[in-house]
């Protein structure tokens, strides 16, 4: 098995390699942009990691996992404008840097040309790998559309959260792996369990990223502590601790969501405590656990030599165990 | 040969039928919303065309035919937040009825569905039909980027303005009818003469409609005669005036293009005046006789029974041929 950290330098190589047109300089030097404002390059490394647990040729699935980066990056290019985010990885975005209409066209072109990247797999498993993307993507758009609808409603519960953070973030980490294990000649049925295994680790990872928000170790932790608080976005603590909260306790929670001036701290020391009481994180790290084992019960059932399944653990246990 | 009036039907009875999840309601309901909205179905229809001439069975073309006109569909959502636009046929465009992210991301779910149309060929002609449809759609991105830039622009140049009408409208055209000609059993040569008529008839077409703008009936032509003058459009007629007008002509048009409070006719009446004196239409009608020949001249190639050419030429000629 290869390490994740060299299939990342793989990636790296690869899409410093990756050639635009030159022209017209507005549709594809954004483009290029986006992609080198970095990342970990997650994505890609686990779809060449999963061509390689099933013995497949790691080189040969290069583009299919360029495709993921570029298709991630587009969904990035697109995000930033919906939210109107200045920064992106600490660089100006794109309809920042040039404009919304720059960065409408240049993401619609990504998404073309990271159709055109995936198209480089062999005939025999075209239409299977396509027809993954395909569903993959239109997961992601609608779990976009239900994250930003949830803006305007105070009444979401904790299913449609999973859901969502299931179609906006978690089948794109499963498809991935699932594109991987086809390309390196997975049965269907090994396909659709690591598919089903990056889906409930992708949605366990980000009910951690939530519990990292309000509990998370400042020096460790890559975002400032508390963010979700201030811009009261309704992750799976705030939308349990809507839930749980009665009496004096919702009165203040629902007034710390609704004053527009406030202390920064003094806001977020007063809804963690709000969640201490009401013993949030609990809760939070329960429903992490519960789509963990589903996550390892999944990999349990996948035909591989046991030191590969164990490499996957690993793997899932190095993206899960962030000290807090 | 089937008639193009019932291969429009053909279609229009397609996207009645085409069903859309009922969630998130935001990302689909503005699919339906602009696809309800009408058009002649021209593009699809053509590819139903395409596949009849060829010999190949109309229906198993129909999902093809309807990814490009969701994929068109695509374009305009978009294409319209970018221009600003408020209607779109008559209706409230989708980012006004909704708003521009909901533009936005249902414009990227509708080019996902188009994907999802297209590979709905047998899978001897996938990858040929995707690479034709990737290439299409990149092109397209083009030619709306450099359209874009014109505004931008005093020096664009007749070459440029070619090109920029060649990526934004006629490839669609002619990818249309090179993937109905595949679907139909064409020869790759064949395919790509009928390609180069659509590319072809699509540029001569696009410099009728500015010379229409200009010299068009008023009764005949649907939009407001003399549009493009008042909007400083860059047209093939205002680009060759720039291009052939000194001294005292030159001064007048750059200050009709300068000039922010005008008679509306005043300014058509003068433009056109200039036009006129440096024989513009003369101009736009042997460039657009040079595309409409090139067209024809593919066309002659074919390798068809005669009666079918004519039939092809028939359709251009209906198309070229509207009194001015």
């Amino acid at each position: 098995m290869k390490q994740l950290t060299d299939l990342q330098a793989l990636i790296n190589e690869a899409i410093d390699k990756l050639a635009f047109p030159q022209q017209p300089a507005d549709l594809y030097e954004p483009i290029s942009y986006i992609l080198t404002l970095g990342g970990k390059r997650l994505r890609p490394a686990l779809l060449l990691m999963a061509c390689d647990l099933f013995g497949g040729d790691v080189e040969s699935a290069v583009q299919p996992a360029l495709a993921i980066e570029v298709f991630h990056n587009f969904t990035l290019m697109h995000d930033d404008i919906m939210d109107n985010a200045p920064l992106r990885r600490g660089q100006v975005t794109v309809h920042e840097k040039w404009n919304a209409n720059v960065a409408i066209l240049s993401g619609d072109a990504m998404m073309v040309e990271s159709n055109k990247l995936m198209m480089r797999v062999p005939d025999a498993i075209l239409r299977k790998v396509m027809d993954v993307f395909n569903e993959t993507a239109t997961g992601v758009c609608e779990g976009q559309q239900i994250d930003m609808s949830f803006e305007q409603r105070s009444n979401v519960v904790i299913e449609e959260y999973l859901n969502m953070i299931r179609l906006k973030t978690a089948v794109l980490l499963g498809g991935t792996l699932k594109i991987g294990a086809i390309i390196g000649g997975a049965t269907l049925t090994d396909a659709q369990l690591l598919y089903d295994f990056g889906v409930n680790l992708g949605i366990a990872f980000q009910l951690q990223d939530d519990i990292l928000d309000v509990y998370g170790d400042p020096d460790k932790f890559g975002k400032q502590v508390g963010g979700d608080i201030i811009s009261n976005k309704k992750t799976y603590l705030l939308i349990k601790a809507l839930e749980l909260a009665k009496g004096h306790q919702a009165d203040e929670l629902n007034n710390w969501l609704t004053i527009q001036l406030f202390d920064l701290p003094e806001k977020v020391s007063a809804v963690t405590g709000i969640y201490n009481e009401l013993q949030i994180r609990k809760y939070a790290e329960e429903a992490m656990h519960t789509y963990a084992d589903k996550a390892f019960k999944a990999l349990d059932d996948i035909n591989l030599p046991e030191e590969r399944r164990q490499y996957l653990r690993q793997f899932a246990d190095s993206l899960l165990v962030r000290e807090y």
